[in-house]
């Protein structure tokens, strides 16, 4: 966007966290396909056997990115299905063995996560919630001591959703290895919810040790109706839609071809972004916590600052109805988030993440800034003039 | 396609029951949503609400064709899914009363019903499969001895997916409703897909009398990655993905709006074709059928021919390899069926419908030719002279 362009019925686009436009290359990727071939892959003839190659191609590429097998790709509509398949699947396959499945996750996980789990405490599964600290991390100690004999899966996100506090997942996997090593079985899975930190972290499943990985393809300017799941070789899982078997049975449902080469290729872009990209967010990121901290007195940072995504800002404005904010900068064209977007449609809409934080007062009165592709320091600084002219 | 362009490499698509192509005014429309507006709806600024009010209009358009209110209409990711929530979700809302919830079917629904009420079975439902008669119809008496008192779900399809068998869905439902009335209970619902029917039969799910109803997008040129949901209101059915309680708790997931806005427009697209479109495709199925049963000795339609979807054509060559003949058609640039798409999959990709028909030495020699709004005359002649050539 031209700057002369911005000033007038600017519009500052700060929830990236909840949506990515579609990359203008994807999209012509989709379209291409779309106006070639429409065979349903299943079929026998040649425009089905195409379908299918272009399907294999785009899991040999994101594979490669994951550092893992082809067939350990798998296709669903979203990141929130992705983790149902994951978790629903898990319990799914231990439910009816002689004794209680057990789960671990964080109390902050995503509302795809959380909920499922409530499903799967309805259904007979136990799972352990683990607290997290102000910082919004959780204790090593606590997850070491939480894993138990009938522990199946350890459910963690990559990173938060709402405040950007990435996880170590490298020491999970650690204990979990140690674990099975200890005790001579393959159990617990390690399942990680990467959608936020798609665009910013190493997808590397192998170096990170990860056993199911979840991939949205609306958050990395994908597809809006694809989500990926990677599902290593050999675990016990059962599908939760049923159907014709396609993806080896674990995911019935006609494949959408042109969503998966979107996908496919959306991650190829971010990969190469990657680090850039991380680099000059961070910068922003820092530019606008410190200009925020000093401009608005009494505000603070939700969750650790070093251990963070390089898009994510989460602001508590004690006493400030965050609501009413993210209102008044709508006014000014400016498109922030108060807690996230998948929680608006609940009665209490207030951060539960932020709450956990052991900062009650701030869960009515944070706001979410997320950066992106198209964000740089004008935004930033428009942002924080029309801020100023709405708090003080 | 010009008479000339098609003489040479000619490509005659002839599986539409299958796939259908996108419509170039369905996906213009997808892609017109998605270069002007990426918002989660669900947040809070003005973006969204746009895409919230698009979606309302979406599911007024689609309300007005079936004859329901827009809170009755539920997008999911395909036909299956749809399939899915509609079987599943009514398990889960009877599965822990003090009964064994009861579901009749036909034994030649397609596999996202069939395989989703094993999965039924398995968790403690009870299924009768209604057996079918060698043309394709369930007996009405049958059906009628088989609800009981804990009957929860009745799904039976509008048509048949590979033999286009049309089924009485008017007389089921009055059989229902008396039922309900004698016993003054709301049980058992009533579930329809109508993945094969979309393009040539009547959606009003209030003349029907349907309760809840499946359509899918990639059978009715539309978006490849939608499916629609209609259910009643105050039915009991419990969503089957969970997480951010998005359309109203059954459905969690960000909606796809692009994807949503192309349902509608290709629903609208086919209702307006729907009548003219239906008795074009008569007159050209009736000409193939007679061709086939007069060229090739011995075959014989399967089903029912008066009572059949208008595209579909599903003959048995007695003795011949029917998998031989789509690879060998598909030499010609001839694409058409054996059995359906979701059963190759399958270890006996035979065709499970026409076994049922108690035509067993047909399930491994029967094509399903279909129709689709590019087919004309010369297309079924150009199939009529390749098949010669390589039966006779």
């Amino acid at each position: 966007m031209l700057f002369g362009n911005k000033n007038r019925n600017k519009k500052v686009f700060l929830d990236y966290a909840s949506s990515t436009p579609i990359d203008p290359g994807v999209l012509h990727k989709m379209n291409s396909y779309l106006e070639s071939n429409f065979a349903n892959p299943r079929a026998l003839y040649s425009q089905a056997e195409e379908a299918k190659e272009e399907m294999k191609i785009a899991k040999r590429d994101i594979a490669k990115i994951f550092s893992c097998k082809s067939d350990e790709i798998y296709f669903t509509s979203s990141g929130t299905e992705s983790n149902n398949l994951a978790i629903l699947g898990v319990f799914y396959a231990y439910q009816n063995k002689n004794f209680k499945p057990h789960f671990i996750t964080t109390e902050i996980e995503h509302s795809s996560v959380l909920e499922t789990f409530r499903e799967v405490e309805k259904r007979g599964g136990e799972v352990t919630y683990l607290k997290v600290s102000e910082k919004g991390d959780f204790s090593i100690e606590d997850l070491k001591n939480s894993i138990k004999e009938h522990t199946v899966l350890i459910s963690i996100s990559y990173a938060n959703n709402e405040i950007g506090i990435i996880n170590p997942i490298k020491e999970v996997s650690k204990i979990i290895r140690e674990w099975r090593n200890k005790k001579e079985t393959n159990l617990p899975y390690f399942h990680c919810d990467a959608c936020q930190a798609v665009l910013y972290l190493s997808l590397d499943v192998s170096k990170n040790g990860l056993d199911i990985m979840t991939i949205d393809g609306l958050k990395m300017y994908g597809p809006r109706n694809g989500g990926i799941l990677y599902i290593k070789n050999g675990l016990e899982i059962k599908p939760i839609i049923y159907g014709g078997g396609h993806q080896r049975g674990l995911r019935s449902g006609t494949e959408d071809v042109a969503s998966i080469l979107g996908l496919a290729y959306a991650l190829e872009i971010a990969e190469t972004m990657k680090e850039e990209e991380s680099e000059r967010l961070l910068k922003i990121r820092d530019y606008a916590i410190d200009k925020i901290l000093e401009k608005f007195e009494g505000s603070s940072l939700n969750g650790s600052r070093d251990n963070r995504l390089p898009n994510n800002i989460n602001i508590c404005f004690p006493g400030k109805d965050a609501e009413f904010l993210v209102v008044s900068l709508d006014i000014f064209g400016i498109s922030v988030s108060y807690s996230s977007s998948c929680n608006t449609l609940k009665e209490d809409s207030s951060s539960f993440v932020i709450k956990s934080l052991d900062k009650a007062d701030c869960s009515q009165s944070s706001l979410r800034v997320t950066l992106g592709r198209d964000t740089d320091i004008e935004d930033i600084d428009y942002f924080l003039e029309k801020l100023e002219k709405i708090i003080n």
